[in-house]
């Protein structure tokens, strides 16, 4: 193995790689330089996951690296219909988002639930005003997606007392945890009688654009939806309609159809629409644990181990087995 | 008991409390009245517990209540000696306001972790502002008060992965829940270690202040403070100096010195520091809680049962049993 080229595609360099140094050849790529070296590779580690130029290079001619690791949950940037027809095994960073995550989509659901974005506005206006606020416990919540990030949030709000339904691809009459999931069919049915509706699926071609004008109809006046999944999941003007003419009670979105989002786009200034720059599952420390995650595999696969954390390429994601 | 007379204080009425027609006769009294018709009541139902007016009229001459109930967690306004002195019996809203108190205390935290606070300035300035953020798991908190409201916080803290010490009057070496509660003598020692310090203690002559430059100074640069007691358990100048200075990382205030805290109190503009309005227990339908509570008390009154959530007034709290 030690004639082996590792990739690296990102112009900012993972820490902690010469951990690597003598067992592979490291050659790293920004998004110039990508198409021309892919053939090159035996690996690719896709750090910089923001970027659509790996999905965009990988058509071309030549050999591909027979393993890819992206340093993201979501494989959406990396997928193409090559990539999934070739032999290549895609690996991802599950693991590291989860717990992160979960904490974020509680504390947003805590705040809106506790009106935090009233009371700091009304700080800033040195104005005392008591309110009445909404009690979590017994309050109901929909989890759409019922992979690990899903299921850490379910699990996060069923702790803070919230009733919680997850709905996945696929319908599983018994689950451990959550006593049932429900197929993606049942989404309708269940969104109106849900407080809290929280997208946290894979943007597959099956998922895109879910979240529309259509869904939102479903949901309660009073009921608040929050996007920590990707972007185009939603239907974003639909979201700004439905938040401006309260069909429903509001939304926090931290994933956007455009990332950064653009500075005049109409989201910023929706009142009842809470925006955060992708960043619910980048705690500190995250970079380093993406690097040692990926280290951990690169053992695996320099063994010639089986990988972790393999994506089911034609679903989009990695099996909860 | 159909001679008896319950007394109201406080200038909205309760509630729901025509269901004790025939029972009891009602008078409602306000601040100018109260001092007047103490002396007439059998019952004093303290419906209003923002007022001291309790407190100051109860050392008049004539008879008094041999009942007293305070539609509060906190019974510092009711309490003065002669109450203390008295065979009044003192109940309180115990168990109203727990579980709200604790959600609002999770999402101060993770508001706090996630810099909830940074991204909605951010959003106002159309600024997209990756940073990365705290994770709660393995954090850890010391809660200060080990009555019903500080044991919720522990509890619901700790469901968040958080690690959490218990700070009571007195030291209980072992406890089913939180293992074992420290003594108030043993705060100093654990700051030094706390991410997050929780003031949910009662008001009284010891507790007064416990909170100044010598508490802040034990505390992590990075550590936050969070009241949810009440405002004279803290100096809120030391606490303001703190917060500027950072020796602390920041604030949350939902109780204070002076309420409603003045329109130009500094309190209002300290950066790293949120203020809300006392409302960290005040959900949807509290005050029809707190009128079932009282009744279902007064039920037990007037067949002559013990009565439930007696304060021992000389510690100013009902003891955890």
């Amino acid at each position: 193995m030690s004639e082996s080229t590792l990739l690296v595609f990102g112009a900012d360099p993972p820490p902690r790689l010469d951990r690597l140094a003598g067992r592979v050849r490291i050659v790293h790529s920004d998004e110039q330089s990508l198409a021309g070296l892919l053939s090159t590779a035996d690996a690719l580690l896709v750090w910089d996951f923001t970027s659509d130029a790996v999905r965009d290079a990988w058509p071309g001619s030549g050999s591909r690296p027979g393993w890819v690791h992206t340093a993201s949950a979501g494989v959406d940037r990396v997928l193409c219909p090559e990539i999934v027809a070739s032999d290549t095994v895609l690996t991802n960073a599950r693991g590291v988002f989860e717990q992160p995550i979960a904490e974020y989509v509680a504390g947003l659901v805590i705040a809106m639930a506790k009106d935090f974005p009233g009371s700091w506005e009304l700080q800033r206006q040195r104005r005392w005003k008591h309110r009445e606020t909404m009690r979590l416990a017994g309050s109901r919540a929909v989890v759409v997606g019922s992979g690990p990030i899903g299921r850490a949030i379910g699990r996060t709000l069923a702790g803070l007392g919230i009733r919680v339904e997850l709905v996945g691809r696929t319908e599983r009459g018994e689950d451990p945890e959550f006593g049932r999931v429900h197929g993606s069919g049942a989404l309708h049915g269940l969104l109106p009688s849900a407080d809290w509706v929280v997208c946290a699926a894979p943007l597959t071609e099956e998922t895109r654009g879910m979240f529309n004008a259509a869904t939102f109809s479903r949901m309660k006046p009073e009921a608040r939806f929050i996007n920590v999944g990707r972007g185009p999941l939603v239907v974003e003007k639909d979201l700004v309609d439905v938040v401006l003419d309260r069909t429903i009670g509001g939304a926090a979105l931290d994933v956007f159809e455009s990332e950064p989002l653009p500075a005049n786009s109409r989201i910023w200034d929706v009142p009842g629409l809470l925006v955060s720059p992708h960043m619910s599952g980048d705690t500190i420390g995250w970079r380093d644990a993406l690097a040692e995650q990926f280290m951990d595999n690169f053992d695996r696969w320099a063994a010639g181990e089986p990988l972790l954390n393999v994506v089911d390429k034609r679903l989009g994601y990695v099996p909860v087995s």
